[in-house]
């Protein structure tokens, strides 16, 4: 029986052929393994995909770009990767199964440091009733994690981006501009208050939100992984039409008033701008009744020209709507 | 219509949300759709998955790891991460049907470049009968490029590392070393023998070796990607068997002696512990009449130690057996 390395220890000094198990090992522990069929270990995994459809989307994330070492633990980390594709397969109005991942190390990452990110993979991938099924290790001078997640549509129609139309009711489900917040304030140096750094640190998204939207009858479905004003503007582009949202049903918690006005910024900005919470946003025929979470933040209004307008007008903040990774 | 950026332009200029509408379209110009029900730009792509099981493997290749941009052109490099990845799926018996793609690229990468890779990816893809469906974009410091690939078994068993038995064949089916001895070429300064160095730039695997193995009735199966040593040190570990290798069933091509010689190296051990030609090493039950395109070129001897012997003793080369990413 080989000694188990000290979460101390440089993973370029166990070996991939020693890590491998010992991640695989971590991932069994959290278990949920309905439907699969061969797990870690070889080739490739299998999986069951009773729906003979699968639904898969892939997001890489990079330090100090999508996430820093120095803010969140390894677990928070791997709920991080997690959550951003989890959150793909909920934005489809599917259920995600399995997930595979492929991580880079720079050769100073420590053992602990991967079970840390295993664990955080494979808990907010249970929190979903996914299974972490496989991955790959590389060295290189970069930290990254691309996971790749699949999904299962129980034969319901997938819900893309493109199928908005004309007075349809626009609901959101899930908080919108708290990761956003919480960024702010550590980017600022502060740690509190905590219900918005711990936002930042970990998204819960409800990965129910997504088959409720599509049992309702939603016309369109997207995450808000890049800012509301940014993701509805991918519903207007890809269905052609216009939304309009009113601020009056935006709901700015308290906390975000406290935090933005010490910050000296616009709390709306954050709930207009802020990416990653992983809330859902969707489209509605009018007269649908609302699914179990989803609140009606505004209208799609016309057929004209794919824009997002904010009570009737363009809305200006000073750091330009949404976000781009190479911009 | 907006200007088509030039192809010398960065990808920092150009931005995430205008350069994957032209990935998109350089995948769609492959065509090979069959069996994607929603291709890229939404949150997530559909596959058809007849077979109601999905095989699924995910694997990343770093920049001056596992390739070097001044060795093999983009599409080469795009190739090169979509065989690694197919053949894990052939490697089970099962057909590829889809591939997504995470890259990870520096601010300094050119717009040709990526849709170089695209076409690639797309390219190799399409010759093992799957389809680009998708993929995610980061900036980085490193270039990365993680593909997770989706298959299907068409009612058949996947064949995985732990059925060799006792009195099995081990058979091959494709080229051995020839990939380790076009990249020793080219990391001792020299440009031909080009049948070798090309070897190295562009794999090409059968990818119908894998289901005609799992047809003429495989018990284990495993792609070449380590070296054959290490890649049979996983079948008989994962099996619990010896296995046995008879070197004068290996053929080695005059080219390679040739190169060989003209190193000072010995062929044998391009042949045992090359990787990346991605061939397949397979064990068949004793009288099986082995597939089309495989050779026997050994044994599974024993129920005992799970060692890989070469002419009944260890073999012992310059460099030890296979390689380790972080060793």
């Amino acid at each position: 029986m080989p000694q188990l390395p000290s979460p101390d220890a440089l993973v370029s000094s166990v070996g991939e052929h020693a890590l491998l198990p010992l991640i695989a090992q971590r991932l069994a522990a959290v278990g949920g393994d309905s439907g699969v069929l061969l797990g870690p270990g070889d080739d490739a995994a299998v999986i069951s995909a009773p729906d003979q459809r699968v639904v898969v989307s892939t997001d890489v994330l990079v330090a100090d770009r999508h996430f820093r070492t120095s803010w969140s633990t390894p677990e928070q980390i791997g709920r991080r990767v997690a959550v951003a594709n989890l959150s793909d397969i909920n934005a489809m109005g599917a259920r995600a199964t399995a997930m595979v991942v492929a991580l880079v190390l720079p050769s100073d990452t420590t053992v602990g440091f991967v079970l840390g990110l295993a664990d955080g993979l494979a808990l907010e991938s249970a929190r979903a009733g996914a299974t972490v099924v496989g991955g790959d290790l590389s060295s290189g001078s970069e930290l990254s994690i691309a996971a790749t997640v699949l999904g299962d549509l129980n034969g319901r129609d997938p819900i893309t981006r493109s199928g908005a139309q004309p007075s349809d009711v626009v609901a959101v489900c899930g908080r919108l501009g708290w990761s956003a917040a919480g960024l702010t304030i550590l980017q600022r140096g502060f740690r509190s208050p905590r219900v918005l750094t711990d936002a930042y640190r970990h998204a819960e998204p409800d990965y129910e939100a997504g088959p409720r939207a599509a049992q309702a009858g939603a016309t369109s479905l997207i995450d808000v992984s890049d800012g509301l004003l940014a993701d509805l503007g991918h519903i207007a582009q890809q269905s052609g039409v216009a939304i309009d949202i009113d601020t009056n049903q935006l709901a700015v918690a308290e906390s975000m008033r406290d935090a933005a006005s010490a910050l000296g910024v616009d709390p709306l900005d954050w709930v207009l701008t802020g990416g990653e919470d992983h809330s859902l946003v969707a489209t509605f025929p009018c007269g649908v009744s609302l699914p179990e979470g989803f609140q009606a933040i505004g209208n799609v209004i016309d057929h004209g020209e794919s824009t997002v307008t904010i009570d009737g007008a363009v809305y200006v903040n000073q750091t330009g709507l949404g976000w781009d990774h190479f911009a």
